[in-house]
């Protein structure tokens, strides 16, 4: 495929582009938070006209959708471990990475705190597309038959993500090693007791 | 105990007085949000003058602080069964019922926003104090030998409460039967296996 130019309307942007300016909006949703983020700032930041932003995303809402969607399924966790056990430490492991960033911390709070429908709207969706592959070793462990076969596996995900989500939107308390460590320790005895852990 | 006198600079608010007022906190937060609430308006709504306010709170954050922490300790369920299953039933239906309430949704949707540095340290003791007796029902469970000694009881409590916060604060999705029902048999297999639910 060739890269189409940024001069003359082009129909789509460059990759490049659309990488300065995914990157300016995560930066300016960092320093500043959706509410106070303006287009003019990330076309400034990403060093594109704003007429260019506007040809791709209708409204700021839009914009950040998109970014967040991009962003967050890059960086969610894909474990493969062998066993629900090793699977639910990868995956704590590698939530509380992800949840500690401060990307992640302002993307939590955009969808805390927004309140432009549009945004919310995508961001459910973003929530199903997360739920989706975070099923995926709850689904193996049935499969080798580690969890009954009427398991309620969107549950167990809710269960497992939401304490992540409640500390990062609401509570403030840390997301750190000792957390991390509970959590997976818990979860694990919970959903296989039976089942050994490590080495 | 004789009732204070509203008039002259009373050291405090009569019981009534203060119902008025925490009622008129509740009806405004659920209306209008942390953000846009002000003390005047409270004031006006309970009847009072705004210097009464100012007596006794000095910022709209050690209000509304001290609303929700009578608020919330009144209505958090209180349970004890007899077993761990019928426990977490009778926890989880009163939760449902509690995060259903426009005044709770006013409240954590303001833990959620509120970037007031002193309301927000008000909510974490709130959450500690919340945390307290909703570790009995496990703590007896430990002492009953359902659950092992070694029980992270602080996380049960937290797995538990989070989803329902994550739904209220975050992702919007319902806080209904459904739910309610999903929550606890799920919970209520991973923590009580072997325990019979229900007649």
């Amino acid at each position: 495929m060739s890269e189409p130019s940024n001069r003359g309307r082009p129909r789509g942007l460059s990759d490049r582009v659309r990488e300065d300016v995914h990157a300016a909006v995560r930066r300016l949703l960092v320093a500043e938070g959706y509410a106070a983020m303006r287009l003019e700032d990330v076309a400034a930041a990403a060093g594109v006209h704003k007429s260019t932003l506007y040809r791709q995303w209708a409204t700021k809402a839009q914009l950040v959708r998109d970014v967040l969607v991009a962003g967050e399924l890059e960086h969610y966790p894909r474990v493969d471990e062998g066993s629900l056990a090793a699977d639910v430490e990868a995956l704590v492991q590698g939530l509380t990475r992800l949840f500690r960033s401060p990307t992640t911390v302002a993307f939590v709070q955009t969808r805390a705190t927004a309140d432009d429908p549009e945004l919310r709207a995508g961001l459910h969706e973003l929530a199903r597309q997360d739920t989706a592959f975070m099923r995926l070793p709850f689904e193996r462990a049935i499969a080798r038959g580690e969890l009954p076969p009427d398991t309620d596996v969107g549950m167990l995900v809710e269960l497992l993500l939401s304490p992540l989500l409640a500390r990062v939107a609401l509570t403030g308390s840390p997301v750190d090693d000792e957390f991390s460590r509970r959590l997976a320790g818990t979860f694990t005895a919970l959903v296989a007791p039976h089942a050994a852990i490590g080495p």
